[in-house]
């Protein structure tokens, strides 16, 4: 197992436990500005962070390293979609929450009592203050999960994903777990027997 | 498990187990030609079948179901590469083969002695007529394997792969059976511990 070194470390790592205020202002929703074409080849998106009827939409950040969401409801889902190099925290309670499309993304919250599904993503870190039952990872590569004492119990599911890696706290510091990512299938005479092909450590 | 129809069926399906002579005829290797543009927006190559050195190359084969490679040696390697909508079957004794970025692929073997491995590909039929050690599925999506009573040994390595299937041959006929590819990851008080997440048959 790797040493996890204080720099990769969510809970001394301050761009990953950001505390700014919520910055709420970016209102205006994602909408293709053809009339104003960019140097970039690429569209531009106007950044998202409302709450919509029970969904909080954090979308099109970029390089934003204080966005917070407070004031959260145990019925409210989260959905933080092409994201860019940034990192949410999100407080209280709430359902789900979903990162779809984002890179080089930070996430921590406190307690999901639903999933917590990342999809389609590169270079994700997410940190478990309190509790959450099940977390997702679906065509991703590179996920660093941490968990807190609470969250030990937590089930991951990955599928057609990478780089996975679980940091288990211990004395006061993480322990870092790879996640297998390729299997062994054979056949035993009546049934296919699939284990976790071995991990170079 | 499902049943496997007539038309499913290597052994029964004339078009994976094509018996037509060796398409040696394009030798010409595939560049691009600027100079002839197509009505399609995608470069078009040349086709290529050949033994290069101990190399043989199978290139940008489309609607190609009679292809055969024939003498083989034990030293020869089989480098298959973006062949759409076709079957190649392959005599003899051979090295390792490898698909890669192939589309609508099926492949028919005697024995390899390596490995056969493929990547970046999708809806991959593979037939073992004899035997085979190892078959490495990688960033694939949808991969049917034919063993024989001979390969019932084979051992089938996958990552980052979803819809494969293994068939195998049960009086005279096949059965299918899935390979698992979404994995439930948790921590048992001192290790990660992985298992296949339940697969609805």
């Amino acid at each position: 197992l790797r040493h996890v070194s204080d720099d990769q470390k969510t809970h001394k790592n301050p761009s990953l436990r950001a505390q700014g205020p919520p910055t709420r202002s970016p209102t205006k929703s994602h909408t293709p500005s053809p009339t104003s074409p960019k140097n970039s080849p690429q569209q531009s998106h106007a950044p998202v962070l409302e709450l919509e009827g029970k969904k909080w939409r954090v979308e099109y950040q970029e390089d934003k390293n204080d966005l917070v969401i407070t004031n959260t409801e145990l019925k409210q889902v989260a959905y933080i979609f092409k994201c860019n190099k940034s990192t949410l925290q999100i407080k209280g309670k709430i359902n789900s929450i979903t990162i779809d499309n984002c890179k080089k993304f930070g996430l921590v919250f406190d307690n999901v009592v639903g999933i917590v599904e990342v999809i389609n993503s590169r270079d994700i870190q997410i940190q478990v203050m309190g509790k959450v039952p099940t977390i997702s990872i679906n065509k991703t590569e590179g996920c660093h999960i941490y968990l807190s004492e609470e969250s030990l119990d937590c089930e991951i599911v990955s599928a057609k994903s990478s780089e996975m890696n679980i940091l288990i706290p211990q004395d006061g510091d993480y322990k870092e777990f790879p996640v297998p990512e390729q299997f062994k299938t054979a056949w035993d005479g009546s049934k296919l027997v699939t284990e976790p092909a071995e991990i170079v450590g």
